[in-house]
């Protein structure tokens, strides 16, 4: 029987900036008694890539520039938010009353490029921000290949967020850190069915596992950031989430 | 342990016009053994909703109109496929050589209107074409409806498809037909891991399942069109997937 199977990993600890990401996730693989498997593959929430990091930033310690604080006055958003937002991006794509969508530096589009104010811990006055990883796809290769050098096992990660999409309401889960498995799964040439010669199907399987695993993740305060999912018989191989990134001069469907 | 367990349901017979699908896909459920259960979701690929619904158009059956030879000369397209495309269709989105992305009349943007070839089986000269369904939403009420009335068991219902998008490359699972579950989750004003409200989390979960059985349904000779979903704990509700076609005027992403 074909099967797939998606846990969230119990029991993660609150990740500190300076962590051990590899340790942290097979200490509670471990605790949940979980062994990982060849093949498996780890969805993990930006967020705590980013806090392991160190990608906390306090806001007390930006000074927006000029063109921050006039962003900021025509988004209605903290400039020294907006501050951050523009040294994580590489242009504005969109700004409106309480809207910023930019091209973030890594290729993609997003609101507040990725930036994000919950499920960051404050206190009192340290109103702190967490941006993304500096590389995911980096994030995502130490994490496989600590793992391969703790356990002896290969596994796949991607480090996923939840982005907007243009012509679709909701946020889905998507792949912005992969190591492992391909990004992008090029199955043209595959016979179909009956025979026929499939053209276009080149698959975002790292969006559909970072989509996948958001049904478990959550958005809220249940916080699983770590997904374990098994069952997807995906080459081993060395895909980057900046494969999935569409060139503008191919992007036909803006 | 939080868990979301993906089965694809095996020995699913070639679907025909004028199937019931409920019953095939219970036969096929009983056959292997596996039982509904309230709260299970049953992602099912397009294509054989179409094909029960006999959405077969035979090519030698249409004559392109004066717009669709022209259309047709300029994407190096069958007039007679370009012909169904724009019967499909309320506006073309771009049209370059090869390339023929309209927005549907079911509100979505997507690649030829959704019309394929592939696993469609060919018998000499009757090439045939494969439309989506009339009214994917209702589709799935059908089959939620059948079920229950069958097995007297609450499941949701998602008709996918294979999307390309703006901005990333690789085409994702997408719903294009929802019942029984929300397709827009509104997670608004929940309080995240530290206490402090979220603001924009409007989940796209119908399309996060649609993501996910992807990753089993394949796109190719597996041929896998339905994929039972368990773990997943949503309200039953009434969302469709016309809920998750953001209107023109709300799109900032473009």
């Amino acid at each position: 029987m074909t099967n797939l199977t998606l846990t969230a990993v119990p029991h993660l600890p609150h990740v500190q900036p300076g962590d051990n990401l590899a340790e942290l996730i097979l200490q509670a693989l471990a605790d949940a008694h979980m062994a990982l498997a060849d093949g498996d593959v780890l969805a993990v929430a930006q967020k705590i890539v980013s806090k392991a990091e160190g990608r906390l930033v306090r806001l007390a310690d930006v000074l927006p520039g000029e063109r921050a604080i006039e962003v900021a006055a025509q988004t209605d958003k903290d400039p020294r938010v907006v501050e951050l937002i523009l040294r994580e991006s590489d242009e504005i794509s969109r700004l409106r009353p309480g809207v910023l969508i930019v091209r973030h530096r890594l290729g993609f589009t997003s609101a507040n490029a990725g930036i994000d104010r919950s499920n960051v811990a404050q206190s009192g006055d340290e109103e702190t921000v967490l941006l993304l990883p500096l590389d995911p796809d980096a994030s995502a290769a130490r994490l496989r290949d600590d793992i391969a050098a703790r356990l002896g096992v290969q596994v796949g990660v991607v480090i996923t967020d939840s982005h907007g999409r243009p012509f679709r309401l909701g946020t889905v889960g998507v792949a912005i850190g992969v190591a492992g498995i391909p990004a992008l799964w090029d199955r043209r040439g595959e016979p179909d069915l009956y025979g026929y010669q499939l053209q276009h199907t080149d698959v975002g399987v790292a969006d559909e596992i970072a989509a996948a695993a958001g049904l478990l993740m959550g958005q809220a305060a249940e916080g699983m950031p770590v997904v374990l999912l098994r069952g997807l018989h995906l080459p081993i191989t060395d895909g980057r989430a900046s494969d999935l990134v569409r060139p503008k001069e191919m992007d036909l469907y803006r």
